[in-house]
């Protein structure tokens, strides 16, 4: 795309100042230019680890980690970034040491930070919840710097939220620039965010609503697409029918899965829940109600069957742009006839689109790591200038 | 506290040869200028980070970490230490690896151990095995070493065994020495130890035994203070008695919490349960004795319900020297009306005392640090120097 | 055993350039330089080490570990491994990512491999399996890498599979080189890999598989002796006639222990469960049928102890050269009257041999860093001598 040279001076024309000493939660509390600040730094770092250039820039430290559900994918991202950067994961498994909300949290939070320069936390299960918790630990870990109990103020990476997957959909958005040759490329491009069939149920709202509420600002028009009753977070819609007014793009909501891929540029097929049994489930959960999980469950896998037919087929392929649109999914996808029966994506399909998938998936190290990158140093150009100049070999060479 | 130099200086005066190449099991065991050098290198560990220099001392080479319970503060704390000095944690699962007793510890011990630089363990839950445990896996790796099996012999840090908490309680010193300004300040001051209530039980003796055997021998006078029948190991009383009779400080035992706190400049209320009902649930738990167990549970739990009154309050902080002694708690307290109904501590006293209990703790990594440094360096003041001469940054400056 | 210089030497007249960029599954699949190139490395890993000198060839880079089965030793050899070389291990652990097989493999290997060097697998519980698993994992890289999706094509180690158990028989191989002093010392010496009683049932097969496919290159004679109806994999016993021919030496079946220890220079008396009931076990497995299964270990059970003369006893050990064979397990052993009433080895036979035993270890994190720095290196002869110039110290001195 561009060599580091130009990495660079695109970076001393962005203002991200604030990101210093800062956390990253919701893409949308960032501005254009801190974005563009991430995806920069994520193709510098990756640009300079192709050269066998190493990256480190700490000595030693720790990565907390803190996932509250299992996870593969994002778990080795995060541990792939840490590496890349010098720090050492350690988990904090809730099993192992329980984890609680309030004061419990404030404490924790302190006591695990003492050596702690980051802090990446999962927490998607729960509506009004896994957000909520981020900025505790947040709070209690800014708290403890000022109180002069932590030397340093480790800062924050939302790896999912109930809310957001800023981590997810920002690698997702850098394959989209990448794939189309630079942002400037993408204004007037059509993005179909859509609902599609799972055999399973209640998988996170967090990466339709990322989507929605990062591509419009893109300059990409944005069409939202579910059927009746599979509604995303109202507050989120606000955010993406903003941000597509601001950046001079569309945002629409369709309750018709061929109007969303006609003509697009870009598809990503992906089944989630609807937000109100969400926030029913976790009301659930909240009063021990396993009857009425168990009861919601059903009633909610009886939903989606009666959407069977909102799959990513060969005949949906055919509408998009030339037949030919970029496809995209967070993986793992259900593929009909491959992991499940009937699902989100035809076998055909998916297999087409294997390796930009995967290719996808890559940038999520990147991204972590330049996230961490620009939250632990005040001047990250300088900091990729001197690891250039340094050279150090990354794999030794003979 | 003191500058970089006179940390050089006290350890040029001190006398801890004997250090090197061994372990640390109690603090009891050691002298007054062993204890002085870990105190010593931690703050000095401390200075040197808190300057950006990194104290990597190892290039490689493993930490193992061995829990027999479940860990957070003490996890993170032995991790801390070891990715602070360039050793990587790996831990041993005992549900993974099936960990025994006798010939298999013999061998387990040599197995773990071939790239193993230190190995700390905890193993509190059973009287009269924990520490005996430890022993058994030093004795092991002291045999391999010798046998020429293991390139280096890795020492043993205990992070926790029945009979003391060393690094808990070695920490607390710390933050003791420097909240009162220096170890010669602390003649003549109160200290009170006190049994306190809480609604679980049989939580470990380590921390009461550990601390008044250790500050006994800070010309600190002692206090132990337990209802009656929550009696500590008579061993460690006859500990407490010499190392009080040597450095000219007092030590005593009261049934009255009132009388502990009455002029205190120091308190540790805390709960733990009776020698003598930890001692009988080792039987029952070697006979498997379940229904004998849980009716010895019962019984403990309406024991402590009768010393309700020994709580942490308001009223009890108001007996102390003017009002204001320093509170500690090796955390997680039982907090009144915060973390349970009725507990060990009132939330304004807990609350008015949070900054200074978190960084009474944030000393265990250093504390643990300075262990191992005087366990594998037989010359850590020349290993200080020669850190502090090298300047590495621990995080990258540009 | 030889100098660094030696070391270098010997490498230089090797050929083993294929095995930069490619995987280890079984040894019979390599040749005999490549094999003597393991050895070598590992031994001169081993003495840069014993001289304090770095041996971290990675400034960062992942090894991911696989274990299918709860390991320590091998968890803890790869670990070390990792961590001698500069590798940061990172586990997948199955039950937090559910893997599986065939398109789901192909995914999971590509999400975790964006930053690995290495890959470590070990799966060994299902006869036609573990090593189809490794290899579909393999494929998936090679592909993902030629396809652009990943930087650089980790390879991989088999950690032990159904067939083979190469980082443990390339280790057990090593130190029967050092004991004897040297390769060519080894033609004409006596092996006797024979079953023996163990009172649990279904251990793999992978470790009597793996010394008659390896040994029986050396010149040794080797001797399988089992019990009639514990025959191990017909395809293996294929292996070791034509290596046993191509090297000249002999390889023979009895069922008779005293004929296989008469003269042996080694003996490696082990239980293994027979080749068709684990075939038996597999399809049982596959099939769910959980009253089959516990039929067959019952039926096991009691045909493992219609054998327990099956035992390497004083009087047996008497029957070997000058009744001093050397004794190779790879632990841990079922030994008579310590871990178990009768096992597979006399408590008094063992423990003449603790010492060489735990040797025998000894060398598997050497072995398996050999086989990464030869799979990763094109020149691992300049790595190592350049290592040595470098002279980077593994612990700092001062």
């Amino acid at each position: 795309m561009a060599d580091f040279k130009e990495y660079i001076s695109t970076l001393n024309g962005l203002k991200f100042d604030k990101m210093y000493q800062n956390d990253f939660f919701l893409t949308w509390e960032k501005t254009d230019d801190e974005l563009r600040a991430v995806w920069t730094v994520a193709d510098a770092l990756r640009n300079l680890r192709e050269r066998n250039i190493s990256t480190k820039v700490f000595d030693s430290g720790l990565g907390i980690s803190l996932f509250r559900d299992n996870s593969t994918r994002t778990r080795f991202s995060f541990a792939s970034a840490c590496n890349l950067l010098g720090l050492e994961v350690q988990d904090l498994d809730e099993k192992k040491s329980q984890v609680a909300h309030g004061e419990t949290v404030r404490e924790t939070a302190n006591m695990i930070s003492f050596m702690a320069d980051i802090i990446g936390i999962r927490d998607d299960m729960y509506i009004g919840k896994g957000n909520a918790y981020m900025h505790e630990v947040a709070d209690a870990v800014e708290a403890g710097h000022k109180d002069g109990i932590l030397e340093q103020r480790p800062t924050l990476v939302n790896l999912q939220c109930d809310i957001d997957h800023p981590t997810q959909c920002m690698a997702d958005a850098l394959h989209v620039i990448h794939e189309f040759g630079g942002i400037e490329k993408l204004k007037g491009k059509k993005l179909a965010m859509s609902w599609a069939y799972s055999p399973s149920y209640g998988k996170p709202l967090s990466v339709p609503q990322g989507v929605i509420g990062l591509f419009t600002r893109l300059g990409i028009d944005v069409v939202l697409a579910h059927p009746k009753g599979y509604e995303v977070m109202p507050d989120v819609i606000e955010v993406a029918k903003k941000n597509a007014a601001a950046s001079g793009s569309a945002f629409s909501i369709t309750n018709d899965m061929k109007e969303a891929f006609k003509d697009a540029d870009v598809v990503y097929p992906k089944s989630w829940a609807p937000f109100a049994a969400m926030e029913k489930r976790t009301k659930l959960y909240g009063d021990g109600d396993q009857a009425g999980i168990d009861a919601l469950e059903k009633e909610l896998l009886k939903q989606n069957a009666e959407h069977k037919d909102w799959a990513c087929t060969e005949d949906m392929m055919k509408l998009t742009k030339g037949g030919k649109a970029l496809y995209l999914h967070c993986l793992p996808a259900d593929i009909s006839g491959v992991s499940c029966k009937e699902g989100e994506v035809d076998g055909s399909v998916f297999d087409r689109y294997r390796t930009p998938l995967y290719k996808q998936a890559s940038f999520k190290p990147y991204v972590i790591a330049a996230m961490i990158l620009l939250e632990r140093f005040a001047n990250p150009a300088a900091v990729l200038q001197k690891l250039e100049k340094r050279g150090q070999e990354r794999v030794f060479r003979a």
